[in-house]
């Protein structure tokens, strides 16, 4: 077919009317499906079981270095919780990590409150500034967003392409302007987008020269292991190696967690960082917790014993979720390939897939699904204050539904974008 | 023997060298033993091994309501989990109840860090006030007092009493003082005296009539289950229900956890408050969080399937710390009674022992206990930055150490309690 720009008018409404019919007919059947939210399947969640007989009544619950992991201590995690998070997040050296409770994203709240309340190595807390910038690649993840606005910190977005952030923006704002104190990262697979920083965009990180003594890089390397493929798969530069090359060991905290390799929100966490930034923090954390569960450390470091058995472990959690990336992604292609009404990639890793479309359409088309029974993540969601200024970018979930489900899913969707842009056409 | 007060010059000095002698004694035995630290022991931990094997590879993994615990949701936590901690805080309603994390003293900080930087209810953020003030009843729990001096907020002292903190002075300030945000309280078998308050003291507390709209009362009923003696307990009123009654539904904080009744440091912690606190609570942890360990509420809400199960569970507990509760108390009662050198009360609960000793004289001792090989917590602990204003008191936990370690530690305490109070008498 055509691509839709091409259509006359005439055609255009022609068309219009046959997927009108459609899309009564899909109402009709009274769909009840969501592409929101994401979330590990039951049947990813059924492979990590194992983890649940690691350690048994009669287990002996001592760490390596022989602290009972049932007792009060161990502020930073035990050893082998650090090896694993270390191997888990791309970190070097194990003693580099603290590893924290159930999830990464307290982690990073926790991050940035510490800095608004106490500030960041003796420099002046962020609640007695006047302002506080952060810089978020878009599209991003709505939930990094959500804790920068909750402590009243200024958003600027940041263009994505596909070697990462657009790094001369982000240069020229590090370097001038002492207010723009972090920036948000997923280096791999990307949420939404599911892409990887080239190396060369690591390294522009590591050699930032920031205006702030308390700027750092908020690098989430949430999707680290996370790969569809396991003959193409992305890797990246370690970025704490990379920053204490560059002469700039202070400026990158790492986060990580096992959410989702292990359990959706009973996994562990972990953040890596230079040891004078880590014993600032310790001392921080060590008013507000005598440890974390160094139960479930235990439990982890056992089950996943080595990096080997991580990657057999997330082979597993691939071969589940490449068919459903697949089945979204065929009926994309096979819908609006050629019509010029919309752009996505391929993602060979993470949680999501992106659709670009035309500009002013995405709040029409997660509207038009929502009338049918199909819940997409609100447009402007992976953006800061949830504004996209072009209306155009939708996230699409393809973990959770089941494959048919998926599959019924999807045809909607590209309905739905086919009539929006239409409409969108006919208007202008 | 005759009080130390009716000796003469010349009797003190011949006591003082025997002590001195008995000193040298001891300090050539070469101990190493700490009754600093308030945590379980090994066969405290030993009981909870169940708990292990409640969840096993092929158990159904869903809560009550169907929720699947090993993926993300229920921000608030499981009902039966709530049930759980609703029980054991003493709180009638579990709906007034959200389960966290691992700890009670990160909910505690959490607590405190959303009113920093977020405000109560809509009132001014506490970073944003010149002034913020906290009553602290003395002696108390160094860790409470660390969180509020962590977040620059001025401590004022409120002696305590047999029947809980000086009622009169506490209403003074809360009604007078509009800068005075919050009290903390450890109600049942309090951090360190084992002191219960009473029925007419949580009545009171209850009428509290505070300047501040955004004062909160921390009521951390961390040994509400904890009692060393099954026909003789201290029980006290729910404070919440006394808020409710009394008009003041928003004034309480209550805060419980199972760190010292299944594993300390990988239990579950809890808040209960009114619904409005809870809905405004709730709000902020969804940024910080997407949900708490389900799993380990799911665990422990099986193993503890009933207050029944928890009490004798705990009962096993008390079997445990009753000897070495009384190993401590019979050498303080053999050793000083009658010798008007130091007070101590025979706790019904909790986990410590409070022995007041003559004034100035605390620091003396627990130095002269470290230099012969017996770790106490520091001197000035429980007090607000450390500062016992008259250097008399002294914690100690008799939980951790063995029996008979407990024993040769009391039997050097004595020692130096006799020796620092004659080197006392001398110099006056």
């Amino acid at each position: 077919m055509k691509p839709y720009s091409e259509l006359s008018r005439e055609e255009l409404l022609t068309c219009k009317e046959e997927l009108d019919k459609q899309y009564q007919e899909a109402q009709s059947k009274g769909l009840s499906l969501n592409m929101s939210r994401g979330k590990p399947e039951k049947g990813q969640l059924d492979m990590g079981m194992g983890l649940m007989s690691v350690l048994g009544e009669d287990c002996d619950m001592k760490s390596e270095d022989g602290t009972d992991c049932r007792n009060y201590g161990e502020l930073d995690g035990i050893m082998e919780a650090k090896v694993l998070m270390a191997g888990i997040m791309g970190v070097r050296d194990p003693k580099d990590v603290i590893v924290f409770g159930n999830g990464s994203l307290s982690t990073m709240y926790d991050a940035v409150c510490r800095s608004y309340t106490t500030g960041v190595l003796g420099c002046t807390p962020w609640c007695r500034l006047d302002q506080v910038k952060f810089l978020c690649p878009v599209p991003g993840y709505d939930r990094h967003f959500a804790i920068t606005e909750h402590f009243g910190i200024e958003m600027i977005n940041i263009p994505m392409t596909e070697k990462g952030p657009d790094m001369d923006l982000v240069e020229k704002y590090v370097s001038e302007d002492a207010s723009v104190k972090g920036i948000w990262c997923v280096p791999k697979y990307s949420n939404p987008q599911g892409i990887s920083y080239s190396d060369e965009t690591v390294r522009r990180f590591a050699a930032l020269k920031p205006a702030a003594e308390d700027f750092r890089i908020y690098w989430d390397n949430a999707y680290a292991v996370h790969h569809l493929y396991e003959e193409d798969q992305d890797e990246i530069l370690d970025i704490l190696s990379e920053c204490e090359k560059a002469g700039h060991p202070d400026m990158v905290y790492v986060f990580g967690s096992t959410s989702k390799i292990s359990m959706a929100g009973a996994g562990i966490a972990a953040m890596a960082a230079s040891q004078r930034n880590l014993e600032s923090i310790k001392k921080s954390i060590a008013i507000r917790t005598i440890c974390y569960d160094k139960i479930n450390q235990l439990r982890h470091a056992r089950y996943f014993n080595s990096m080997e058995a991580v990657k057999a472990h997330m082979k597993k959690h691939a071969d589940i979720l490449r068919p459903k990336f697949e089945a979204v992604l065929d009926v994309l292609e096979r819908e609006l390939g050629g019509l010029g009404i919309g752009n996505w990639v391929r993602p060979k890793g993470g949680y999501f897939i992106t659709f670009e479309a035309m500009e002013g359409c995405a709040k029409n088309i997660v509207r038009k699904c929502k009338e049918a029974g199909v819940t997409l993540t609100g447009a402007g969601a992976p953006f800061p204050y949830g504004k996209d200024p072009h209306d155009s970018v939708i996230r699409i979930a393809p973990s959770f539904p089941a494959r048919e489900e998926l599959a019924q899913a999807t045809d909607l969707f590209v309905l739905c974008v086919k009539l929006a842009s239409i409409e969108k056409l006919l208007e202008g």
